[in-house]
């Protein structure tokens, strides 16, 4: 394992699930984009390869993000918080983050006491899994 | 109960442990300030009062963020995800966000492989909990 992997390890505080939450923010534009739960795999494979890695809770296995809809993740900077609790990955998101087929995973939004949709979608989900 | 707590709430996906990940971000600068979690009352009280409220686990109690350091964090809109199992809270950091006295606490850096701080404190502890 890379130095650079050891020191970030070292530096994280794992929860009773094995896992750390992962923020993806858009690095240009500042959008956050999702919310994510990374395990020590997924941290070593996203600063490996420089693409996102996260652990899927519900279908309990490592996912690159974009591996099936192709909205890869281009990892641009990492960054641990004060407790090593948190990541926060600047990332150059392809296309869409959530799995709705819009850009942020975050589109309802609190107005004038409604919860509301602040965002459509920019693709189908079976333009983005290739259902037919 | 308000309408829209009760709208918020149905929406929430809480986890085994009553949570859900909140991630704060300066609303007009897009910085991303902090992660914590929110249960129930956090969420309500925090609609309820328009300054965010956080479920400490080390603490396990509700924590009005400032409550002690008077670094409050005035909400501007609450967003909720696609999976409903977290929140984005666009806010106005009043000072710094972070204990340690720094605006961000995402303040460590992956750069030239090597872990970095990437911003110095702008108070000390000392000055935010009235430590003498």
């Amino acid at each position: 394992m890379s130095e650079i992997m050891t020191a970030v390890l070292r530096e994280l505080q794992f929860d009773e699930r094995g896992l750390v939450a992962a923020v993806a923010q858009q690095h240009d534009t500042g959008e956050v984009l999702m919310l994510a739960w990374m395990n020590r795999q997924a941290v070593q494979e996203t600063l490996r390869t420089g693409r996102a890695h996260y652990w899927s809770r519900t279908r309990r296995k490592l996912w690159r993000k974009g591996e099936s809809s192709g909205q890869v993740q281009r990892l641009v900077e990492l960054r641990v918080d004060c407790d090593g609790d948190a990541l926060l990955l600047l990332v150059d998101q392809h296309g869409v983050a959530c799995h709705t087929g819009r850009r942020s995973c975050f589109f309802r939004a609190v107005r004038q006491d409604a919860l509301v949709e602040i965002a459509a979608p920019l693709v189908t989900p079976g333009e983005l899994y290739g259902k037919e």
